[in-house]
């Protein structure tokens, strides 16, 4: 949540960048903002979001990272409570579960880069990513019951990163989690110094887009749709996705390098 | 489980006490049967719960406490075998998981205050709650499995909160977990010294209490509607949530005072 | 995974062991191959458990071990590839998923007992497993997404005992975990000096051979079939298990023997 002047969105709301081939970074840009979820910035995540996956064969990884002091502050409360009304809130609390959705969706693995505050949306955000590195001095929260919106959306996606009790404590008491604990708990993977986090996101998306990506984008849409399911479900699926995946020409390649111990040459199919 | 002394229970098996405006804490009331739910306790804690719902106005927290040398032993084993039969067992089960459904489905939160040891269905009772603060001396058990009684209704709060190995590790030893383990698995929140353990409970409910009530009941309901749906239906139902959430006075007011720097005043609309 | 030398398997692929009346000790034993899930491994371990199955009178609790340098290296990768085709994946990752499933329809529990590197579907053994000791040079992967070939089964059995992040770090990375680490996330229950890994399993399985096998039984089944259900129709079930619990002659012998402060005398019924 964010009471920040009212800043107009700049050109670029969510900046597109390519330190490494296969690894785009989205970084969040409303600093003074602390880059809440405007509609706009929903609106531009979405877009980049839309495009990363139409552009399967040449983006393997996602990084989305921000700018300023802190990830991301949840919704644009400003904005909301200037755009009152049942429709309006509908309209915005759909955009956002969407634009959620579409991280979990991604066939690219998508990786929170977190520094400083993330809270209420910005936190879901993170927990909706399927990898999470943050700085040593982030903090995670969901405020909402603060201000008498208890945070319902964000707790869909913190509530499958973490057990019961820590999600209802989080949910209850607004408090702001170190990230030392956000660790322990199960909503962040790794916590590095605070001058090391941009490297450490990067170092782990450029193990992860060294795999094949055809491989990648298999198991991670199995991943989620089999993690719901019974567990008779779950293996009937997996088994007939193992089945899929072995005859793709990335895992003969790969099963080969292995045994004749190369390096596989991925060809994405 | 205990097999104390046949006590007669006495007047007030759940002692009710209000030691602040809208907390109320309930106390288990039998110590020298530690505070095992016999049918006359279960019955009193139900009727309060039941009460505590019709006041949903006065009353924002609930503390469950205990008096004597541990939380809860479980069932009353001795009222158990001298009550034998296929109706009677019925009964009892049924009663205890009701009453344990009541507790998650109060529109309060409900902490656990748990000293000594919590064991069986007292363990239950713990994870039924949604938020347990533990003395650094209590001691977590579900030891049906060491008198032939599987802790087969206890699991189902037991399996909510902490992993699958954690939980089998419970229920197949039937060992005594010391709390700092507890806190560990999830199955607590916090530990804290034994001599400040009320304080500490207390404390933890005089923040939630500060929230708006309607905000905490909305947010509560959801929490553990939505975590058993499918991801899509989640966001679905919570982004409803999110929007009527939006349209009540409270969340106006909330987001008002936090815009404008001030603490906000609820309404409970 | 195993690209190790094309061994003949040797005339007892599993080795089966009584150290103890009533605790079956099966050994992973083609330690050249790492011990790979080869069809002839797998359908000795099938045949295995079936006969654990039906000898319920005589076996209380079995551990899953491993001969040579490491506990099991998943599927055996020659041995795939030498018999390529829809119909024999099919058949593979069918019969390997019954194999998973038919360890938690064991009515006995099932201890991993763990030393080196277990991975892929090595791995999903462990977690397959009602509890797991590991030596403290235990190593744990799901590295298939290495070699092209995504640990989907194996990620049916590993995201059902850690949480999502956790999961997701393993199957996207490969990478291998300490056994510290397994234990943190929850995928192993305990971690030993590995001098002493072979006691430990043995003692654990001792404590648990001492309940009830009937209790046990219960329990165990009543586990995996609760943890999907809804908390209402959990409890509904449980509430029935737990009376027909109470009906068994194991109940009534445990309970009075708890009350007479003895030992009880198990009959099984």
């Amino acid at each position: 949540m964010s009471a920040a002047p009212d800043l107009k969105p700049n050109d670029q709301p969510v900046l597109r960048a390519q330190p490494e081939a296969g690894i785009v970074r989205l970084t969040l840009n409303r600093p003074k903002a602390y880059n809440s979820l405007s509609v706009g910035m929903m609106t531009a995540l979405q877009a980049e979001l839309d495009a990363i996956k139409a552009a399967r064969d040449s983006v393997k990884v996602v990084i989305i990272a921000a700018s300023g002091p802190g990830f991301c502050a949840g919704h644009d409360l400003k904005e909301v409570r200037a755009n009152p009304g049942r429709q309006q809130y509908e309209a915005l609390f759909r955009q956002c579960s969407m634009l959620m959705q579409s991280v979990v969706a991604l066939p690219q693995p998508v990786i929170a880069q977190v520094h400083g505050v993330a809270s209420a949306a910005g936190c879901q955000l993170v927990a909706s990513c399927d990898l999470a590195v943050a700085a040593d001095t982030a903090r995670f929260a969901t405020p909402g019951v603060n201000i008498g919106l208890f945070c319902s959306t964000p707790m869909v996606a913190l509530s499958r990163n973490v057990s019961r009790k820590h999600a209802m404590e989080m949910l209850l008491t607004g408090d702001l989690l170190p990230a030392a604990r956000a660790a322990e708990i199960g909503l962040v993977n790794r916590v590095v110094p605070e001058a090391g986090l941009a490297d450490a996101a990067l170092a782990l998306a450029i193990q992860i887009a060294a795999k094949s990506p055809l491989t990648v984008k298999i198991g991670k849409e199995a991943f989620y749709r089999q993690v719901d399911m019974p567990l008779a479900q779950a293996y009937d699926y997996a088994s007939r996705v193992m089945t899929e995946n072995m005859l793709a020409r990335d895992a003969e390649e790969g099963i080969d390098a292995f045994i004749e111990k190369r390096d596989p040459k991925w060809e994405g199919r």
